[in-house]
């Protein structure tokens, strides 16, 4: 193993390119963020982080209200688009056919296409440089019903999830484990 | 497309289950966080979000460094025993044979095995609930050069990340597009 040496950089990955709605059923806007992350378990809470000069900003500023809707690998070129376009000068929502729907917690609409959706209230921004981080907890997450199975449980791999590594989408590939294998006694 | 409802909870995905050192060389530890994400790009920033009753809590509490480690889809039993088992009573660097190198800007050691370690230095710690979130600034990125190009270019999908998505572990799998491609002028 021989290393080479960078300044810091965000090279965390993978990442959920995720997309964003903010604003109203009447006046909504939806963007790509892949700086967002869980911070806590309980209260479940999340954050996104956004540049000031993002035409969202100023609305997820106002409304104190976001949702987060996690995309399937089917929709990489709506992610990329919702990222690279403004909603000052462009109806991203009507430009790439997305259906919305009414949030049970929030005035900010889900996308139904999306398999899961979390809906967030802002506890907090806080600048830190090009990015602002709002903190947010998760008042509601709405899931889509074709990925429950007969029991309630959701099988998210069933859903083809989305991933962004280093200016790349990738789809989810191959299981390799679930949380507690390493170290589940097997059955005789 | 027809909705369950939930209540809110900590369903976000995918993410990097990172496998995060501290400590020093001579008395260092590991373990897996999901709980990460980049928080802002000038600086680079990241977090990483620790139960305070974890092993590691207080070590990076005292020291105000860590480092963040990106496993390949090969180590995902690594991964997950390094999220079971606790420092306390287990040397999780000796049982999983895990190789350190010396950190450049902390003096925490990094996972020689891991394709990129990211560098971290403490500037907040901030209690949220059973998790308690670091922000902190990403001072230096150690890469592994077999998966540099002849210009330089890193090729992460070489590497080959784990992704954690809902309490399973993923291969990243096909790449679906690179950033700006749905807006990009074909040549002619």
């Amino acid at each position: 193993m021989s290393k080479t040496i960078w300044k810091g950089g965000a090279l965390l990955a993978p990442v959920p390119p995720a997309l964003v709605t903010c604003g109203t059923m009447e006046n909504p806007n939806v963007l790509t963020i892949a700086w967002t992350g869980i911070v806590c378990t309980h209260p479940a809470m999340t954050y996104i982080s956004v540049r000031p000069s993002r035409y969202s900003y100023e609305i997820i500023q106002k409304s104190g209200e976001f949702v987060i809707n996690l995309p399937t690998s089917a929709m990489a070129k709506t992610v990329d688009f919702c990222g690279m376009k403004s909603g000052k000068n462009c109806n991203k929502i009507d430009r790439c056919h997305l259906q919305l729907a009414e949030g049970q917690t929030v005035r900010t609409p889900i996308l139904s296409d999306c398999p899961v959706s979390l809906e967030c209230k802002v506890t907090e921004s806080k600048a830190l440089g090009s990015h602002t981080m709002f903190l947010a907890e998760i008042t509601c997450v709405q899931v889509e019903e074709r990925f429950l199975n007969s029991k309630g449980k959701l099988n998210l791999q069933q859903a083809g999830l989305l991933a962004y590594a280093h200016g790349e989408y990738f789809a989810l590939g191959g299981k390799r484990g679930e949380f507690g294998f390493s170290v589940r006694k097997k059955k005789r």
